[in-house]
């Protein structure tokens, strides 16, 4: 029976104005598993034991995401922000970083278009061209849906397909369910270190073709949750060859053992093949900067693209100036250099370690796979469950991988993601799990879960 | 003729892959007032300045948004961070907000489920209740999408109707384009300093009713760009009479001269209807803090509420610990209260002064109308624009208020918006203007700007 809302309201009654059934279909179909239901589990033992609950650990590690501060593996900027007036404190900060900030606050002086604040802007113009979007600051997490926006168009067969690499990192896919685009999945090869092999691209691409319009090739460099860094031969020769473009990158400024980055070659093929490429920069953990590099954009979509950023917000002013020092580092000379050279030094070498350790450990194990870690900070071990595990998981209306890592989480405190959550070829189980603890931490995490994994095994069995 | 991509390719050729034709239809409808043609050109302004070249003005004054900080009429937190490893500088900032960020350091500690720090959520929770979203921080600039994502639906003439005050803030009108909703406008009263008319509303839901179903009520409170705090009479018996819900609420802290949040209000309304209702508080200038609040959410849709949030990134860490100041101010006895007490009321009772100033001066200039300056942080005059005036806007192809506001920049370097960016009553004409600069400045800005007002008035008669 159809509810007249008026008849309701004389009587005093109210429909529901908003249920599962009313809302957004689409956003109901948006997934996100590295803050699933792992992780709140994970709180909410936390919780159990600050409340004195006996379990089988004392500590809850969060082993899910990769922040470096609050791991305390690099220098972090204080989350104290120091309150006062026109004019630095002098006794504030390192002289070079307090240079920059003065010449900030005069740049800043009111009204920034929504881009950003035009000083940095300038400061950060790191590709030259006439594109006056180019090395915007921009909100991070926003950049990949900004893009998308753009491309989504079409209905049925003429819709909007979105190559991703499987795994991926689910910003994608939930950025793609929230716009009803299509989803494309192309299969990184984990047999070659999780290389992007074109063969597979093209694949992906033909059969695409048939119930939907790819327009958009992402790649994610390094590779997050794979943690490579390499990008296949022959990707230069597919974009070349009336592949979707814009190609969508993401890449961070520092590779942990290869010093590699798909950016400039990203855009060395875009302007030999005038697609549009965008580059995107990962959020600088909890300082929320970020830009993104646009080359080949018709001059008419930038304006649009301009318009579209600028109703948001702009990133926050100090993720501006934290951008400014990443993308302008101190050079030598200068009243920091020695200690900025120190510092990445010694937290570049830490992550070799620390990546190096993490196959070592994981590669004693039978039954985990795990390939070098190269970039981010991020191992992605492949690990066999047995039959029967992947039954009881099947029960319990879990993933295998997820029911693998609710048990690794209940029984040692530690918090992995499922690969599940990120995709994974049918058949295959996965589990990410950042390598920034501490040294000594991660020795301890790594045998704890490798203990862990060789128990399950036998139990299930 | 249809192309086909892979002919394309094998001749060598590309299709353009992005163009206006081919981009997202919707994006191309957003518009966004406040960052518009007036602000660019004051940027190139700014340029052509600094270039040397000449100008009846020397500084281009951007009165055209709020930023509190980049007018210095507020005590800001600076932009310089402090560069440090664990553990705070002794020597750094006020001892109160020391203790507290201590205090976020440990609550921070590894993984926030992206909702922001767990710490913090349980400090800013205002509203008790089962909603783990109650209070969470929130992106500011994001939160009227994401709610608007949820409550979009259907095709035709069930496509969800989205109800915003006219003059309205263009986030919301942006926001209704971006995701093709139907946006219904219901006019404020400017006779009646901006009153939200409860038959007004009706009349706005009964016309709509015939076209998309009516499903969400935005309130602007205080009102932007308005800058209005009374709601009216009648608007509490108008949401239990069966009109659309959740309330959507935009609210500043605190007013400038009229100590009135319509929050209370709503919530005591929704309480008692039992629809949904939302609370947003406005970004924190710089650091990007702000925080939602809601109530009666079926607990199915708040989880996928909590979903849509935790795929962006939960705000920068500084932002949140401002915001737990915000929340928590200090109280008496507590290191910071004295400062605290003597800054809030300085910087209130200078904003009061500055609103008075404005009505006052602005109200002895013939042909311009000021409702008082009652909270947030603009006036909205309404300005009589001679028939000329308008004839010769319209032959450039400008709505007659931005014809007005360019003059307006090319003569005094006073940056203002249009009144018909927040839309407005056809036939009456507009600008919005921040009334946060140094009074000094401000009064030497107003005067200015009535001196031109009356020559431009003259120019056109």
């Amino acid at each position: 029976a159809i509810k007249d809302p008026r008849v309701m309201a004389e009587n005093g009654l109210r429909d529901k104005v908003l249920s599962l059934d009313s809302m957004n279909p689409w956003v109901k179909r948006v997934e996100y598993a590295v803050r699933g239901p792992v992780l709140v589990r994970a709180v909410e033992l936390e919780e159990e034991l600050r409340q004195g609950v006996k379990k089988p650990f004392t500590e809850v590690i969060k082993a899910n995401i990769g922040d470096a501060h609050a791991m305390a593996s690099a220098p972090s900027p204080s989350c104290c922000q120091v309150h006062q007036g026109p004019g630095l404190d002098p006794g504030l900060g390192e002289q070079g970083l307090r240079v920059r900030s003065e010449g900030h606050r005069q740049s800043c002086g009111g009204g920034s278009p929504g881009l950003g604040e035009q000083g940095l802007r300038v400061r950060t113009q790191v590709t030259p061209g006439p594109c006056p979007l180019c090395a915007a600051p921009a909100h991070p997490s926003l950049s990949p849906q900004t893009m998308l926006k753009l491309l989504v168009s079409g209905e049925g067969q003429s819709r909007t397909g979105v190559m991703i690499p499987i795994p991926q990192y689910p910003l994608y896919s939930a950025g793609i369910a929230e716009l009803n685009a299509v989803q494309v999945n192309y299969y990184l090869d984990e047999e070659h270190c999780w290389a992007l092999d074109v063969g597979e691209l093209r694949r992906a691409l033909r059969q695409a073709r048939g119930h939907c319009q790819p327009r958009v090739l992402c790649i994610i460099n390094p590779g997050n949750p794979t943690g490579t860094t390499g990008a296949g031969n022959g990707t230069g020769a597919f974009v070349l060859q009336g592949a979707p473009a814009p190609i969508q990158t993401h890449v961070y400024a520092e590779g942990v053992r290869v010093p590699y980055s798909f950016k400039e070659r990203s855009f060395e093929m875009a302007h030999y093949s005038q697609s549009p490429s965008l580059h995107l920069s990962p959020p600088r953990c909890g300082l929320r900067g970020g830009y993104m590099e646009v080359v080949n954009l018709d001059p008419a979509v930038q304006q649009q693209l301009s318009k579209l950023v600028s109703v948001r917000l702009c990133p926050p002013v100090p993720g501006q100036v934290l951008l400014d020092v990443v993308m302008n580092p101190p050079k030598p000379g200068e009243p920091s250099y020695q200690s900025f050279i120190r510092e990445k030094q010694a937290v570049l070498s830490d992550l070799a370690h620390k990546a190096q350790l993490t196959q070592e450990i994981f590669s004693q194990v039978p039954g985990i796979h795990c390939n070098p870690v190269q970039g981010a900070m991020y191992s992605f071990p492949r690990i066999q469950i047995p039959a029967r595990a992947v039954q009881e998981a099947q029960v319990r209306g879990f993933a295998p991988d997820m029911f693998f890592c609710l048990q690794l989480l209940e029984e040692t405190g530690i918090c992995v993601v499922p690969g599940s959550g990120f995709g994974e070829r049918e058949g295959t189980y996965h589990f990410r799990m950042t390598i920034l603890p501490h040294v000594e931490k991660l020795r301890i995490v790594l045998k704890k879960l490798s203990q862990f994994y060789a128990k399950f095994i036998q139990e299930y069995s």
